[in-house]
């Protein structure tokens, strides 16, 4: 049976995380809100069909598995589909990295969003900007500093954050650059200078047979002015 | 061996959900930063002596295993000192209902820090006010019908989220809104009102015998304008 990924069908949003994985493991899966529309997924976050009712998209349901946050979907698929490592102390490590991916996606929300996820950019634009200030300044440079340090320190090599094998957190940090350079192109041009490990990593990741066909297909659904990252030039350095 | 916990010595924050459930345990635990100071914390992060250098604090050392980031370190220690479900299903909606406790602390912080953590909260305070309509009329309630649906729905009975015992999210659940009602009284009035067995939970919680020791001890931090909950009146209802 395949798995079902519950997630908004217009935007890459933190889904796009969990499709990058399902993808790259050639996993056999159903992208339900895009294939039957968004009905099973209110139903769900509802509590109809499950005691354990997810508190917002994405979530996953194997059988009767049904699992939320980003994160946790990860930690259970990682090991099913071979993007995690065996041995439980580089899988909690692995975990941890994506907690931290997590965070950083956070931030990289509320970039434009400072005030509330329930009102326009428009109506607090003058507030993103300030925040931008910090984020472009402080948190990028030390997030990717911190993903930087890990690929050093990693004693499997430089080329992944966890051992020898690409893991399902080396596909997320690439997600992560791609949708800042989407996002702050001008940003990223420098910090990037910085992170000369974290900048082979995205781009090796990017040249992965499975996730090159992916993205060059319709199934990679493009940046836009909904998603997590967006464009706004204002908000660049 | 202790535990060791590794955390800011003059507050509560993203420690305490630790705190709590080692206390709860009645586990051999030392308070590093509190008791031999700031320098092993800071080197840890550094990388000396750990290849898996956390990204902040807290984080736990539990022989030669690091682990950063709080539901990580709750999932690490829920099984080893009692406060996890046996049955994996059940233990990874209980590491769920903690990423989504972590989500909600993380918009309790930037109620009063909607712009960046390294300004002063009277730097922010416009825009802080502002956030702060959002988070009292939206995600207080969004987030408390949640775990009030999760009570209800809990086949082991709603006087606990996850089965018939307590575990650490429950001990989360309660000092989330314990700071809450600490740093918007009258906001949680009226919310809890409308979760009552998420009320119920947190009376239960506080009346436990080792929390309510830990809670009356030198060993808990007061509440104050540092940490996370903050009882600023200007962000109350």
């Amino acid at each position: 049976m395949p798995y079902e990924l519950f997630y908004w069908p217009s935007i890459q949003g933190r889904g796009e995380f969990v499709r990058l994985a399902l993808e790259e493991a050639g996993a056999d899966y159903v992208d339900v809100a895009r294939e039957r529309g968004l009905g099973e997924m209110s139903r769900l976050m509802e509590g109809e069909g499950t005691v354990t009712p997810p508190f917002a998209p994405p979530f996953l349901r194997d059988g009767e598995v049904v699992v939320g946050q980003t994160a946790a979907i990860l930690h259970y698929l990682g090991g099913r589909i071979g993007l995690a490592p065996r041995n439980e102390g580089a899988r909690l490590w692995t975990h941890q990295l994506q907690l931290t991916i997590a965070d950083f996606v956070d931030e990289a929300h509320d970039l434009h969003h400072p005030i509330a996820s329930s009102l326009y950019y428009h109506e607090q634009k003058a507030e993103a900007a300030r925040r931008a200030v910090d984020f472009r300044e402080t948190r990028i440079p030390k997030f990717l500093s911190w993903f930087e340090r890990v690929l050093e320190l990693n004693p499997g090599g430089d080329k992944h954050l966890v051992g020898r094998r690409t893991t399902y957190a080396d596909l997320s940090l690439f997600q992560v650059v791609e949708g800042l350079n989407y996002a702050l192109p001008r940003t990223m041009e420098w910090a990037l200078q910085d992170s000369p490990h974290v900048a082979a990593l995205h781009a090796a990741v990017g040249e992965r047979p499975n996730i090159r066909g992916y993205l060059e297909s319709e199934r990679r659904i493009p940046f836009n002015d909904d998603g997590i990252f967006r464009h706004y030039p204002e908000l660049d350095a």
